[in-house]
């Protein structure tokens, strides 16, 4: 059942030993949707924890600092930035049907939970957050603050997406009467790599190839070249953004090897060409401008059947 | 002469056969401001040109459609961005002891000109023209919109670096009321990168050494070194932020051949560092955060006594 802020408001500020859940492979804006909330939630005096199915990344450690886990008996459940419970993962997905309140900006939401507060046009749910806490008066304190700028600069890719909209702005204005270190924090979420992400950044600018005079752009990292590179797998995760920096490149496709002769393929677009229908060829999927499939068997094999969908996928697209 | 907005907008208002300077080695925001200036003039009915003493760069093109020069006798200098006559470089130093306005945001402006608008807290000079055209009720276009964000972003690294305040995203909200392709623009001012300049990054990234546990990062690029490449020179402009991607890199040097034995140090900090006096040691200087110097001799010993210097800095600094 949709509702709106109103409503959500009256609920979170009535509610009481909340557990909120955030999705799987956990990014900013999931993290700092249920990290601001929470601390919002204990500084009004309530009980709250936030659960994952995975670690907390350690990326975000400055936003963990000071809230960590209380003991009680959960009565509320509230999901943040979780667009279908199956994004919940393994270990809570016992939750799956069990989710009060979702506060999410994912139009694709599949309204698993009680009530939903959708933000359509909202770049992060963390947008939505903001909102909320406002509408139900709750203070927003200096961390708080911190956490919803992070779901908001990173969902956004500081403030450089399409999903950008006034409001992002303004929300970003407002968060900057709060004292938080905005450029040191940018620096870390934005330029800052390790050296094992650098080579591998490296790899894929140094090795892939390209058609459709240049506009379609393929890598393809096996097993073997990421092992003799020494490169620790979880660099990867990320990385498909990669590809789109090199000059007149439309569609990019960043392919790694999981086990042998099992390609994962990770599929960007910067024009009008549906990646999303080209992936549904084989059997994966996700949205116009970015999407992935897997497919079996040898390198050059595969390089040749996602160079020839990428050019029939421009082709459409044109 | 400080002057406020309101004298400024009247200067404006009453001005007319407007020479607009913009500063050598031409960035993003004294084109912006310039360019924006002069189709805000024009469209009053004003007769404006935007001039500089280099080319104006290929890649800002889209800034200079439909601006194309007019022929007049002029009667009014304003310099924009400009923090001193001789950032105006050779051919446009006839203006020197001619600008009757200079609208500008950096606080080291010498106060050459006539009259001075100084927004000192803008994080653009584009801010203060978007405030000077509204103060002046001049209307502002679409296209002069884009060319006001695109100084405004690539000032502050799409809203990433320190001199953004609320004030910035405030303006960047009120743009959003424009018809800007946002995402594409800034696809193309930050991500998109030639195939020359990914060499040249590659070359930094693979290229750097390291000294003081990996606090000091030194890169030194010989003419041998860039022509075996075969890169073009140009690409290496603005490229000093690269080594700070760096995990751990606290003060980041790239050193560039010039010519033979001479050697161009440009040096980033990242933290409490202040290289600018460095930089002074070896008769350069600059910002605290960013500055530069020249040094003579041979690659290896060039590298030595800037880790050396680099190692000071940052012992004085902590």
């Amino acid at each position: 059942m949709r509702i709106g802020y109103k409503e959500a408001a009256q609920f979170i500020g009535g509610c009481d030993n909340v557990l909120i859940l955030t999705h799987a492979s956990p990014d900013g804006d999931t993290l700092g949707s249920g990290f601001a909330l929470c601390r919002a939630l204990r500084n009004a005096g309530k009980k709250a924890n936030v659960l994952c199915s995975d670690d907390f990344p350690k990326r975000f450690d400055f936003m963990y600092t000071g809230c960590e886990p209380m003991d009680f008996e959960p009565q509320t459940v509230i999901a943040v930035d979780v667009a279908d419970a199956k994004l919940l993962g393994e270990k809570l997905s016992v939750y799956a049907d069990k989710v009060q309140l979702c506060i999410d900006h994912h139009i694709s939401n599949t309204e698993y939970a009680e009530r939903l507060l959708l933000g359509e046009t909202s770049a992060a749910a963390c947008q939505v957050i903001y909102r909320l806490l406002r509408e139900a008066d709750m203070a927003i304190d200096d961390q708080t603050a911190v956490c919803l700028y992070t779901g908001i600069a990173t969902d956004t890719g500081c403030f450089k997406f399409e999903n950008v909209t006034k409001e992002t702005h303004l929300i970003a204005a407002e968060l900057h009467e709060y004292n938080i270190p905005f450029a040191k924090l940018n620096r870390q979420l934005f330029d800052i790599r390790s050296k094992d992400r650098i080579k591998a950044e490296q790899l894929i600018l140094s090795g892939f190839e390209t058609e459709c005079d240049g506009k379609c752009a393929v890598v393809v990292l096996t097993l073997d070249l990421i092992e003799k590179a020494n490169i620790d797998p979880d660099e990867f995760d990320g990385i498909a953004s990669v590809i789109m920096q090199v000059e007149g490149v439309e569609i990019g496709i960043t392919v790694r090897e999981k086990t042998k002769g099992v390609f994962k393929a990770s599929v960007r677009s910067a024009s009008e060409a549906d990646v999303s229908a080209m992936c549904r060829k084989f059997g994966g999927g996700g949205h116009i401008r970015a999407a992935g499939c897997t497919l079996e068997g040898t390198p050059d094999d595969v390089k040749k059947r996602l160079f020839a969908a990428a050019a029939e996928a421009l082709a459409n697209g044109a």
